[in-house]
């Protein structure tokens, strides 16, 4: 494990996850996440409009040596925005809802996440608000869902304590050497995606695709999962965006 | 996975780790502890000489749905008392101290743990402080030491955090049945070990065993280790008890 650990810490090529937190309300749990970050060794924070405001004095007090990490954070107003450049998503959920998502618990996310990211890939973990989580459109943006395991009495993890756990898990599997090298070629990022899709959606409205406006969230959705999972590449949401300028030609 | 989870929640015999705290600081640590341990189904809180009295409001503001862990949490006055009832200790340490004593990380500890506490052994797991952690004497008690891996850079684990990882580890050993049952019949417990231990310390000083006073915490410490290690059973610590009082005798 000391030869792994030595070549963890010294291949300053080796990225790490992207923590975003979506709308946190108590600084605190901003500077408890950034510590936990700082101890499994990720870097970059991102904030989606945090409630209280930016800079917060408390966030920056419960950093505990990890200050800098809380100084650097980036500050965004959508989701969207704060995934734009990444490869992969992955956002944390209470629960496992049956839905059209890959469902993973943090120890078989790490294994993919530690191939993900030593293969240079940025991947972000979405960690909800502390009262309701993540909201559906909020989830719209990740290809996976993870859930750490709770007894079910008590599923309400702290927030900071949920990253603990997510971040602990790919150090780890960086330690054990468990990554599994990602077996496709690098995905497009989330901008790219986001763009094809937004095309496509114009051109099946154009095309009177959706039968009832009630339908068509619906089916949105249904088909984004489906494209982000498939984790499209470059080349792959070029030719996506090509079937969507195609289908969205008058004629 | 289901099924299992459903066995642990329904299964009211299976004990869980008692997680003891040696003179905790801060009480929002100790009640985001209580929160965490509720989280991955531990009950048992026991605290030695929290710095700031007890009750402490601010545990209990912290806890958040796990009140009752901290309104039931025991106080001591000494880790010998903490753990006196429990079959085996594992003490944390944010160095892996090249010792006599087995180390682990959480991962191989949990899947110990998860077998002594599925045979219905009381196991503890000790914290220390948040500044200092555990101080020699109190690690003595311990049969093994945990360490949670983190960068290297930035190893000072928050001590709730510290919490989380074990209990989530011990939690997901239950969940993919990794654990391994004891290899040995249950162990005594650690009072009378220590019941033992103090005779043996009384002859080995009669039969003039320790040549300068100097020497002597070094090798009761060692000698500690060396019979803590192999996890005698209530048999074997009745034998070395009446060694110890062979030994003592006059004659």
């Amino acid at each position: 494990m000391t030869d792994r650990l030595a070549s963890l810490v010294s291949d300053t090529t080796l990225v790490a996850p992207v923590i975003v937190l979506v709308c946190p309300q108590m600084g605190e749990n901003i500077g408890a996440t950034a510590r936990a970050m700082k101890n499994f060794g990720l870097r970059e924070l991102r904030l989606v409009s945090p409630r209280d405001g930016w800079p917060n004095p408390a966030a920056e007090a419960m950093a505990r040596g990890a200050e800098e990490i809380v100084q650097q954070a980036e500050i965004y107003h959508s989701v969207s925005e704060a995934v734009a450049d990444c490869h992969d998503v992955y956002a944390t959920s209470g629960q496992l809802a049956a839905g059209s998502k890959p469902c993973y618990h943090p120890r078989n996310m790490a294994v993919e996440l530690r191939g993900q990211t030593d293969a240079g890939q940025r991947v972000a973990i979405l960690f909800g608000r502390e009262s309701t989580g993540l909201h559906g459109e909020e989830m719209q943006h990740a290809r996976a869902v993870v859930s750490i395991p709770t007894h079910p009495d008590h599923f309400s993890l702290n927030l900071a304590q949920a990253v603990v756990v997510c971040a602990y898990e790919w150090w780890m599997a960086g330690l054990l050497q468990t990554a599994q090298p990602p077996h496709q070629p690098e995905p497009a990022t989330l901008d790219a995606f986001e763009a094809m899709f937004s095309h496509l959606e114009q051109a099946l409205q154009a095309r009177g695709f959706f039968k009832t406006p009630e339908q068509k969230p619906t089916m949105l959705r249904n088909l984004r999962n489906l494209l982000l999972r498939a984790q499209p590449s470059e080349q792959e949401v070029r030719t996506l965006h090509g079937v969507a300028r195609s289908f969205g030609r008058e004629g």
